[in-house]
């Protein structure tokens, strides 16, 4: 196995797909890792060499076993990307301890697990870590209260693993994804949303990708992206 | 019970102390609430209108309990004050996912816990709520994983919280401390130190005290400390 | 004269007339700094210790004359609170370089120069300068092209300054005002708006008097000024 | 004339050349735009499809003109990078109102006057600005009085225009770069540097080609760049 290995924490029809056809596409190997099996087995037919690893990232002891059947399948990872992001969109009122307690466990304690049983490999491979987060990263808002506070922890994890990490040669970005994907399901949704108000995730892994080939002289830690019809502040 | 109720969470030989004097020195009955109810009785005996409660504020199921034993004792609270925010500064190599977890559920576990616990008073005093942060809140460093991603989470959840319990009446602000609290152990830990690096936990304690006072036309969300002498970046 | 000497540079119905009072009351001898002498000298009228100085901040050659007026009326400058900030709200298309240096030259021009005439006093003294700022310091809008282009250098400025005074004992800090202020003018083009939509310029006088009262093992450099109802991001 | 139109404001040994040759090679003709023709003329004589334009950002008159040489010669500007950035790096004691007010032109006004000159090209093409900042773009330090606040103006600017500009199909970005540039100038001076603490001009320049490249459903406002051996914070 001589390709280098792309490890996908998260996947869904969005940005996890996404990502795993284009590091495909451009010669990795792909590990495809989620708690729904089934589903990652039918990504990984349509895609060529990617594979399913089942994974619940709030399982702190499936961390090492995961990783060492990625490393005996497909070789040492190379880069990591932590797109696990399922959060809460609630008030304070309507969160309850459980929820913001799961948020970070899926958004930070996920992505410490992770980057604990994964960084060997990456560190011998002089590898990549890019995190996915959202603008709830940067703030705190009335309707966000688990994810927010989540995506905060997990931004300075990722930020002080940039720091540590790179000047052994391992680069570590975070993302910030200021909009709606643009999904089915998302869609049907909003139905009043004009086009040019979604982000394609495809047009999101080429960012992705880019971070991870991006010369050692000028690493980038984090950037934005969103939609060119996005109003921001 | 006709004095007003300062809950003051955290309690230390540092700052809780100070905000205990300052608001009893200000007229308020102080309920303070930490885990070494000894020390919190000797700090009673102390300081006048103060009281001691045992609360640790990672046990979820204490939080209600400690409340109404200080609403029964001393009335409603009007005023929280959060200073739990024991932490682990280590690297991300020398953290474990154990030290980790345990930072976020003193720094914004507890906080949410205590939060939902006490709101119902604070909303109808129309009163305060002042976390106690530290320039770890803003960002990820090498040596502060644990202690700055729970501070993260924790600014993000008073942000919100500030965001929605303002337009009730209630001010939820945020206090970055940046530098080190002049204590006879740090001072210990750090002979060659000059006096100007260090804060005075009496100096901070006016601070906190006068975002309490602050009206309602003119809020402060966040406000920055530190030392004359800081360099700071 | 024995009492300490507060300049306010720029004054109007809202802020700077509430900061003249507040430092009246406080003991201060305040002088009255902008460029309608008519007004200045009115307000002088209505409050003690108060006197008027015809400044414009954009004239260069002004600054060290009127410093050295206060000097041998009042006495050496204690406190500087530096509040010129007319502004230009428009969009780029709108702009002309005319209004968006013109805005420059009022806030961060004006500041540069202020600062450098009356320093030697303010060193002398080890006194303060607090400068007010608005949310638009922080970032770039549609509708605020010259205006937050120029409260952005003026910020850095101010960020500057207080780096390198803090060490000397001058405390330097920056108000963020995020909202509209609760003037006669301001109700009048707003009818629509609550109350709680506005700030009360006398509220806002109380923070930046207690910035100026902070000890110097705890300063703050910046802090935001928000009324309750406001919806913020 | 098929070929897009990349106009370079601002050309060192840096990274200006190298953005030239970058967008060189990617099919572009490049407007060298900077004071120095003597420089520029032997730049465009070794770069492909590069052209030299006397142009100096501060004299307000000289944008129409260079623009409309740029148009006549080469066509309507697809892509402008804006890299002017002079700047006094000094302590506010060492600054003048001169230098303070000079790197205010270089880095703010020009900006402003240049996007006037040249954005009914880019809105035609719906193309891309990319302005290079710098960290001092985020914060003012001690010994950065006059290049901080000018490049805090700048940023400000460039984020009002990416707002704005946005929506019209326009993409804004700033690119801050945090490490110093590895030129022969720059090593001579700081002989005692290894090489990891300096960034490759080349290496950057693949980092604003990609921005332009974005697809407009995920583009991004800002991003940093920094060597992989640079401590930061």
């Amino acid at each position: 196995m001589s390709k280098p290995v792309c490890a996908i924490i998260g996947i869904g029809p969005g940005n996890g797909l996404s990502f795993a056809k284009k590091f495909s596409l451009e010669g990795y190997s792909v590990a495809l890792c989620s708690r729904n099996l089934e589903r990652l087995e039918e990504y990984a037919d349509r895609i060529d060499n990617a594979y399913a690893f089942e994974y619940d990232v709030t399982d702190v002891s499936a961390a090492d076993t995961v990783f060492s059947q990625i490393r005996k399948n497909l070789g040492p990872v190379n880069t990591l990307i932590y797109n696990a992001g399922a959060g809460d969109f609630s008030t304070f009122d309507d969160s309850t301890l459980k929820s913001f307690q799961r948020a970070w466990e899926v958004n930070a304690g996920g992505l410490f697990t992770s980057v604990k049983a994964v960084l060997a490999d990456i560190r011998s491979c002089k590898g990549n870590i890019v995190v996915i987060g959202a603008t709830a990263s940067l703030r705190g808002g009335i309707n966000t209260v688990p994810f927010a506070s989540a995506k905060s922890a997990q931004r300075s994890l990722t930020q002080s693993l940039s720091k540590s990490l790179g000047p052994e040669g391992v680069h570590v970005s975070y993302v910030i994804v200021d909009g709606m994907i643009n999904l089915e399901s998302t869609r049907r949704n909003m139905p009043g949303k004009p086009d040019e108000y979604f982000m394609s995730p495809d047009d999101i892994a080429d960012s992705v990708y880019f971070l991870t080939e991006q010369k050692e002289s000028a690493w980038t830690f984090e950037l934005d992206l969103r939609p060119f019809g996005e109003k921001w502040s």
